[in-house]
């Protein structure tokens, strides 16, 4: 029986993991990766925190826990895998199964022969078509060579202004690691919001806690040009005018699937751009499987299908391919939440599943809730998290959760998408038996909290309204009553001004009197979280007040400017 | 229409969370709480974080996040509800719907009707009946009152030696906040091994941790005697003989469920001493509802009741009997994963689920794996974890998660927690699209390992042997061939010393004639983590050895000695 001949194309997250994967599963297989980059193996989402000075040695991005480097000698001396680097596929003869790869350096040319070839070519940066963006000192971080271009401008410590160009996962890693290096900076997202994953409520959070942590962020505002001075990025100008002098521009608006081999291959291309694939990976073509950023996959909740280059997805696809391409049928890749967080300054942000605007762009009766609280017990430093989650009216499906704060997300997100795996319902989470210890969690968790009030709200039994609502109520000149449920030394220090009256909970039996007297009048109340603030307005409806809400998630997740 | 009267016997944890949901339930109810200690709503999990001085003011223990304290009078102002403290319910006359309570300071009685009654009576702690338990000194954390006091031991610094009997959570984490003060700590656990939720290999880790952090750790040997001098506690005397001398003793053997008001009402008592409630949480009376540590469950996989005296279902179960007592039937609690954690110095410990041993016990075809890993990318300050993983055979269902170690245990066991809530199985979680971000998680979360691990135990593709069987094996003068496949420099600073041979991965497939000739030898191969040894054995295979094994979890998941 002469051996499997496994060619994997692409050398960075996935296609490592398919070769390895696929050494495990075949001892005898000849297995080739040809990788365009001189490296192997990078682990790309670290090159922020090399960046930002979180550890110093650059070799941390490309060794083993052990310290070995993952170079074409480990490759073939620990895996048994030939890596050919600085190797370029450029053609793939599908009918001779051959792939006739290009050195860079030598320009070489020679043939692969193939039983199973997969692809994962990753993804290409978006570059906006915009004059000056050829300029030197206008970089992205997608690459070992970016990485190291940035982390010396950290480390001379000359560059003072750098602009930043997009507000996603990528660019907001960079404005926190350009940051740690002394840089001013400044953010420029196109869209209304940054962290478009996240409700616009949410995002601005975010964006608020970027500008305290001493960033500037500018939102729903396009790069409109680079200007330059002597061949060198001089500033940015903006489609509303504003021009931002800098130094340093990382372009961070994005990327496409690279599926341009596939694409003059012949095989399907998706309606995303990515390659197109079936639940085992495997593209149009039978003996051709692709993982990683350059494919696209079903959305769990929606079926549709979607493009998220991520690192994580990209090891689970890459493992799935390594066990098909030997024996094939016989693993699945079943889709994606989407699910996403990321450090910014001392907050972690991040959501899994749908947002509330794409639930309802996807056809759901969507109801959510924002919610506010602490990530363990006072008496433990408690941090403040906020949670927005997303459900099915009538069914109950937890469709989404977001989380943004100081306090743990990340651990939240991962109960989060958990339980959208196992398709549970609010109600289901409103009795989730989870881990519980002073110094790890509250005793009541923040998603089963967030349960709680999202099962208040489908059952009548309370009636938020968003801090986006009551803010356009308040523009548009409405003047509900407004209570504010906490207690005056609270109210001393942090108040939001919005016109409201302050009566403590404990206060409200003997002050009735003080409420409208027009029952029909609308009432808003909210403290902090607006625990307080719902125990208020159940008071107050009680005394036959018939249009009582809620502020969902109380003064935490007040995006908008406060008093105090 | 006239009120309901809603009276509630307990004012822990349970007990205020269903006094207070009903009153949002019911605005009009009348609402009583009787409770026998002089406090309410202790957050009675962090006693030993009070004791161990991780804060000071032992108000935040009866607070509210704003600093109120929670007493009868924030009770009544806050939430309409009466508290009678330092208050015994003494008689339920459940004809009249009546409960005859006691003040215990003045010896008052007063009768309290009721249309719905919640008996919220907590656990009694177990103190072993075993002469001198009355000595002076010994003392258990279960009250206000046992804090207050070793927080004295604490500030005194007087006390120098102390004993914890009992390994179990209260033990240790009572055992890590007398080593803070200070005290030399010795805990005693009668059974082979502390935390007896945790399977023995998982917890002798954490006994290896406990030593290593300065506290003495003696299992399997139960106390015979307290033995005193002038009414003190002077030593603790075990089965065998070693006597512990002492200033202090904590019995932190357990607790049993508070039912002996229930049972002397006539209620039904389940088979583990808790007062027996249906799906809503009602007793055998239909008035009559409980909730928290007097009652007993349904353990969601196995159906079987269980006692299981925690904070947080505390608060869940009382929820869900404060929407019952006022709309009976609407709301749930299906049952508990027993999940559990605890801090333990710098360790957490937990589990959900079934533990292998009680999977077993419950008659499932358990197959486990014990796995290590680190909880996030080196380059990030990455800490170990040890996790075990139980599925049942054939359907390959999660049955349990344990998980152990310096990193974020607490992580995992919520991830694991809610896959067993969605009953989600080893391939499903193999592709789970968990939150990654180095600061937060490795590419490929330890939950998601394990289950590619335990995949591959399932599907024949890996042959596992837990280090307990190699012991074993070698105690009973077995001698496998034992492969080391890390490198030299690894090597020199810490090694197993159990007869191994050092062959790097990397040199294998040149060394390869240094293996054993007889290809039925048994052949079990290992690392730090057994990545590089599975690799390995799959290397072995190939050359037709036919009796190869990886050792589970490799270095880190020992619990021996090691030679370095």
């Amino acid at each position: 029986m002469s051996s499997l001949r496994i060619v994997v194309v692409g050398g960075s997250a996935a296609g490592p993991k398919a070769a390895a994967k696929a050494r495990r599963m075949d001892q005898h297989a000849e297995i080739t990766i040809v990788q365009k980059s001189a490296d192997l193996s990078m682990a790309s989402c670290g090159y922020p925190y090399y960046v930002g000075g979180t550890f110093q040695d650059r070799r941390q991005l490309i060794c083993t826990p052990a310290g070995v480097v993952r170079d074409p000698g480990f490759f073939q001396n620990a895996k048994g895998i030939t890596a050919l680097t600085k190797t370029e596929a450029v053609a793939i003869d599908r009918a001779a199964h051959r792939v006739t790869c290009r050195h860079l350096g030598t320009g070489e040319e020679r043939v692969l022969p193939y039983d199973r070839l997969v692809l994962a070519t990753g993804a290409l940066p978006i570059r906006p078509p915009v004059p000056g963006i050829e300029l030197e000192g206008i970089t992205t971080l997608q690459s070992m060579e970016d990485a190291d271009r940035l982390r010396r401008v950290r480390d001379g410590k000359e560059v003072r202004e750098a602009v930043v160009i997009g507000g996603g996962l990528i660019g907001v890693e960079t404005c926190e690691a350009l940051h740690l290096a002394g840089i001013r900076i400044t953010v420029v997202e196109m869209l209304p919001r940054i962290l478009s994953f996240l409700d616009p409520e949410m995002a601005m959070l975010v964006e608020n806690h970027m500008r305290t942590s001493g960033a500037r962020v500018i939102t729903g505002n396009p790069v409109a040009a680079f200007v330059g001075r002597e061949g060198r990025v001089a500033s940015v100008k903006l489609r509303d005018g504003t021009e931002l002098p800098c130094e340093l521009a990382v372009v961070a608006t994005g990327v496409r699937p690279n599926s341009r081999l596939a694409a003059e291959s012949g095989l399907a291309i998706g309606e995303r751009g990515g390659i197109r694939v079936d639940r085992f990976l495997r593209t149009s073509d039978p003996d051709i499987y692709a993982a990683g950023d350059c494919i696209e996959v079903p959305h769990l909740i929606t079926g549709r299908p979607v493009h998220v280059p991520l690192g994580d997805l990209a090891n689970l696809e890459g493992r799935v391919v390594g066990q098909n391409v030997v024996i094939p049928g016989t693993a699945e890749f079943p889709g994606t939440l989407q699910t996403g967080v990321c450090k910014v300054f001392d907050f972690a942000a991040g959501s899994t599943g749908l947002s509330e605007r794409a639930a309802r762009e996807a056809g759901f009766d969507a109801v959510s809730v924002v919610t506010a609280g602490a990530d363990r017990p006072d008496y433990m430093g408690a941090k403040p998290l906020v949670m927005k989650m997303v459900a099915e009216r009538g069914t109950g499906r937890l469709l989404g959760v977001q989380c943004v704060g100081p306090g743990d997300a990340s651990k939240r997100l991962a109960e989060a998408a958990m339980a959208l795996h196992g398709r549970l319902t609010i109600t289901d989470l409103s009795v989730a038996d989870l881990p519980y210890a002073p110094p790890f969690s509250p005793p009541i968790d923040n998603l089963v909290t967030a349960a709680h009030v999202l099962g208040n709200k489908l059952a009548g039994r309370m009636t938020g309204i968003s801090a986006p609502e009551v803010r356009a109520k308040l523009d548009a000149g409405e003047r509900p009553f407004i209570l504010d449920a906490r207690g005056p030394d609270e109210f001393d220090v942090m108040r939001l001004g919005i016109g409201e009256t302050l009566i403590p909970l404990g206060a409200l039996r003997k002050r009735l009197s003080e409420l409208p007297s027009d029952r029909d009048r609308e009432i808003v109340c909210y403290c902090k979280i607006s625990l307080r603030g719902y125990e208020a307005a159940g008071l107050i409806e009680a005394q036959g007040y018939r249009n009582v809400k809620v502020l969902e998630g109380g003064i935490l997740a007040w995006p908008y400017p406060r008093e105090k």
